[in-house]
């Protein structure tokens, strides 16, 4: 099942990735490479942090046709894509909690401890989108989003918790991938946010 | 013969990473980091992502004097600089290309599907500019201008086809070398350009 | 004895990548990224060209929780800390001297050549400087500073000439530490710079 939903996930996001290039007017190369990153970048790099070669896209190239295709269908439909906003952010969503869980499984099957583990759940997560807005030159969103990261965090807090307690690996997953999806559209439809830090000392 | 124009490439792409980092007033220092970034940076990306060690430069010392050379060379000239503009961007066209036909080698040998040695031969060529692009924080030129990133497509599409074909691999190299050559001078003079996609939707 | 000046400069830098943060105004979670990325991400990058997996941090969970320690308690001392900015001046002088030995010594033991033994140590001393300027969308004051990186440089060359020459290891470190913190502290005092290259031509 996660499989499928990462393939829907990935697509989403690289859609999502394409918008951004959009906003900033690059041509459709620029297009294509944003939302490979937004999709895939975030696997990347946890499989680089973790010492893990090959990295997974390289050895399943349908997810780089899959990506660079949905970036060009971006283009193509942008004019339209408003009227599925709540689609999308429901998609965003599922992609953030998938990729958290399969993030921390990767991690866990390398023996990594545990703080890795779910660092490797948070990268996957959240780090395709960080590079897509390094890349477009802005202050990464995650970082001020509602309950962005932190829905990745509880993720992978509560699918170790449970296979602490004994809980089968599919009936964890599905229970986390609920729990986390649940927490992720609560917060946007709530508007729920961390505190946020601002300081300007005198002697900046 | 693709070594001679591979050491020209990273010296002329060192260079003007030295000039981008003078727009943006570092020191000398910084000057040094942005030409190593510019001229190294694609290659060591893709050593990285191939998941190829010790990466390429560690090995050869020299690359990275060159290149360092050639940056602090570029803070005595930079005044004299523009009137070898034209000059300038045929060493950048050479540069993208052969870079591009190195990357999609190495890629090659290492055993990689198709759209993975694409990709390898793609970041070679042009992922230089876009590290220099963030770390001198601006939107990467190259998701922008004319014709860049699709003439290393085309060079390493040309290449793999030449390839299946049972063209012996020097002479694939040199036709696929002056064809993309060609086509990136021409797309400068011509003005070529990507379609741009610029997006920006009511609920932003 | 370095490695409790280790200790102490990652909560250092983790501390200033906090004060970074909230200059920015990121939440909770992106003080910790950006805290994180400052104190561990030189040393990150550092092991990932240099091919060293597992990644060092990945060994020794504790150091991710001081570091995600020291950012959070920045934001609760954010406040008072203007009162202490010549310790941290010292601390930071104190990372950026024992990150620079701790890098080249990881590289000479992996056995690489002179020149990427050096630019382990400078990876390894300001890139977490750098990431940490990229994530927050600004040109890396590391480029600008008052001989920052000139610092790194001068440290990992008196450590290669005093090994060279015989002087045991851990005088080496002790002396070099010593030097190199005298140096950077010097350059703060004096306001030494490095000269800068502003450019811009006629043709940009």
């Amino acid at each position: 099942m996660l499989s499928i939903v990462y393939l829907v996930a990935i697509a989403a996001e690289a859609m999502a990735g394409a918008l951004a290039a959009g906003r900033r007017r690059m041509d459709v190369f620029g297009v294509c490479v944003i939302a490979f990153v937004t999709a895939l970048g975030g696997g990347t790099l946890r499989d680089i942090v973790l010492g893990r070669f090959p990295i997974g896209w390289t050895q399943h190239p349908a997810h780089v046709y899959l990506v660079v295709g949905a970036g060009l269908l971006t283009v193509l439909l942008a004019r339209h894509l408003h009227r599925v906003r709540r689609l999308f952010l429901v998609l965003d969503a599922m992609g953030l909690v998938a990729f958290s869980l399969i993030g921390s499984d990767v991690a866990l099957r390398m023996g990594y401890e545990l703080p890795v583990v779910v660092m490797a759940g948070m990268m996957t997560g959240i780090f395709g989108g960080v590079l897509r807005d390094v890349l477009c030159n802005q202050v990464p969103v995650v970082f001020r989003q509602e309950l962005y990261a932190v829905v990745s965090l509880a993720v992978c807090l509560l699918f170790l918790a449970l296979r602490a307690l004994g809980v089968p690996p599919d009936v964890n997953t599905a229970i986390s991938f609920v729990a986390g999806l649940a927490l992720r559209l609560l917060a946007i439809w709530r508007g729920w946010r961390l505190p946020t830090f601002s300081h300007r000392a005198a002697w900046d």
